[in-house]
């Protein structure tokens, strides 16, 4: 499969993701729309079943729709990235951009499917939600921890199911984002992928949205950089659990 | 397959469809009923599962129950509408009236069930609302938009379900409709099929539905054309995605 | 298969239906429970998980767990109730009593787990409703229609599984109960089963729980009339569905 | 398999269900948290999401993640715990181990993600019941009979899956631990597990956490006797009932 490909299906895939995903945000966080005020759990089933959507779409390379997986997988020492994708810098590198334009991507066409809620609402902070992740209580250090976590949980969990497999295929990763949502989402709204969260934010800084107020650039490091800590920590924690366990075992 | 076979299969599962459909909307819109007030996320789960019977009782015509997911299919060139019903004209026109005539007798039958609590509601919308979407904001431009690209998720990603299979069958397209509801269903009500809300709306005009007030049928071409128009676009995309992809894979 | 063992599978599996479902409106109606007030879909999805899990339990009998869908099983011409049981008067007739037997118990249990908050509850209503449905409007008639609509899919949904398999199991039958009691839940509370009705709501009339009120006998009769009809006309319309199928094809 | 290689694994399962599953109470319960207030049955997804992703991640040492299901496994008379894992003394102190210090950790984590909410949180009583649970109305009899019901329920619908395949995997266990907690954790929080309930116990005991009052030692033996009752008497009831089919059947 050429890199070209991979970049497309990415595309792809991670636009579904961030169209579906910020999508929910603005249907409960923007005024007037029908799903106004629907709760915490509404955004966690609509930013599951994003991702769920998202991997029909990018089924053909591997559907990784997040950096944090690309580098998981990068750590865990894997092979390929799908099969006929090798492991290297250029593939790596192709990923990173796929999944972030496509991020970028589906930002833009939801900002078009909810315009005139972005239009009427009035509180730049709940357009900039829409987009990306804000924390509840800023802090660099403890933000970044829950993104750590949240990410090490997503990528320890997604490793595992090549060696339990459930026939579930896409529910399962839905079902894991949907549980990592309501379970890790409380502190920082649970960015979880860089490119979920700096697509969208670029989206916001470029387009004329009607009195957007600040892409607040002083936090958006915090949701690139804890999503690859702990997506990293995953691969490399998946990579070094089998020699553990032989140590053990002896 | 006949087609007066096609026509049947499609009655019954779109009518199956807006039954359970538009029954969630009046349990939760009309006064009195034992989920009045539920949540926006109690009615997509209520037009998923509705989906996902209608997608059981009409498995043999290839349940379609949407023009829009017909236009799809034949604007992507496929050869086939189900096992043994070819494409052409008069299989795409049965299609058609099969499910405009079950999303009107399933409307019929929903009145039924909910029959006093449309007595005694008293705002004529909320009754509407329970047959046919109506937008958030009013704007023929916007709205379509945001029908077209919410049909476009749709079909897109049922196209995309034949090349991975998942073992999920008729789940996938449920968890699909759910998640169009939740993250693009805040403009418009996600029509999201023509019959759908044509069907319903027939319905609400001939019905003698006491104190039912306007059927609006100023708005009522939008909810069509937008799926058909988001339906094509997401057939077409699929049909040249290929030669795309083997463009670049040069 | 014995009788013998058909009736204590279906008292399992009918038990651990009314424990789960009744339970669940246990914790949303009496007062000062963890999940008091949460809400519709909640029961909803508590009455899907109740049948879900009684499914499993009553697996050798076929899990009818539910006179209506007996009954419908018995319109619709199978030769089988579940692989070994002839079906015949004996062993229909061990089916309801199994089911009736088995919802009792449930309802029993459910209240020793729920019994220091039927005890505080002072509502009267809110008690019986834990056991047994009422119509949010009286009608005999209307009530009546609804849940002969609502039986009648579940029954027509479920016979039609066994032509399309599906891989979902007893999850299709607990998404099927969830839809059914989000879309046509609203007027009767959807009681779409004899037994789950009538058990509980003799376990209500005999159990002596403090100030508990009347069982209100008056309407005890259309949950379980209403069920039967709606069970056995899917049973019959899909035995005559096929006749129809190749009238219409030929 | 080796009994560290069990530890180890029922370390990481059960770490992961705590983690999770007193991550989705911090966020309704903490203040300032995204979801707070979500409602009971975000609490309860999160909970079965939570056993879900643990069951992937313990797999290899059959997933047990509580002693109750370890204790109704030797009561049922299992040969194995897992692949190779046999009965016997060593190795039910293996699982217990392993289960209780996992949910230890797991909290630990937990209280790190969410460590800026507990902070800032004043009532002690959100505290500890992000940690453990309490009874809604206290009475030593009652909450017992509720957790002995509640793990009960848990464990023969478990033992139940062995014999019914249904592909659904860790998702069945999911639903079943969703459906018990909306169905009977009204009056107890549903602890249905020992390591549940203590190991995080123990956790806000040994934490330094910042106003964190009592951990409330007086109830901290109902949540563990409670479910290892339950989980024993489901275990002996599965292993009694075919010797009662076949006594029926003669």
């Amino acid at each position: 499969m050429s890199l070209g490909l991979v970049f497309l299906s990415e595309v792809l895939g991670t636009g579904m993701l961030t169209l579906l995903g910020c999508g929910v945000v603005a249907n409960v966080a923007l005024k007037g729309t029908k799903g106004y005020a629907g709760g915490f759990l509404m955004v966690t089933w609509g930013w599951g079943i994003a991702v769920f959507s998202g991997v029909f779409i990018a089924a053909k390379s591997g559907a990784h729709l997040n950096p944090a997986v690309t580098l998981g997988l990068l750590m865990h020492g894997s092979a390929e990235y799908a099969p006929g994708v090798k492991v290297d810098v250029a593939s790596t590198l192709t990923y990173f951009a796929g999944e972030l334009v496509g991020a970028f991507l589906g930002a833009v066409v939801c900002w078009l499917a909810y315009k005139q809620h972005f239009d009427s609402e009035e509180v730049p902070a709940n357009k900039l939600g829409t987009f990306s992740t804000a924390p509840a209580i800023r802090s660099n250090a403890w933000n970044l921890i829950t993104e750590i976590i949240g990410t090490f949980v997503l990528v320890e969990v997604i490793l595992s199911f090549g060696g339990t497999p459930s026939g579930l295929g896409p529910l399962a990763v839905a079902l894991l984002v949907v549980g990592i949502g309501v379970s890790l989402g409380g502190p920082t709204g649970y960015a979880i992928n860089p490119a979920r969260d700096l697509g969208p934010r670029l989206a916001h800084a470029v387009l004329p949205i009607k009195g957007k107020g600040t892409s607040d650039w002083a936090y958006a490091w915090i949701p690139v950089a804890g999503p690859l800590i702990g997506g990293a920590l995953a691969g490399l924690f998946a990579r070094i659990t089998p020699d553990i366990f032989a140590a053990v075992a002896k």
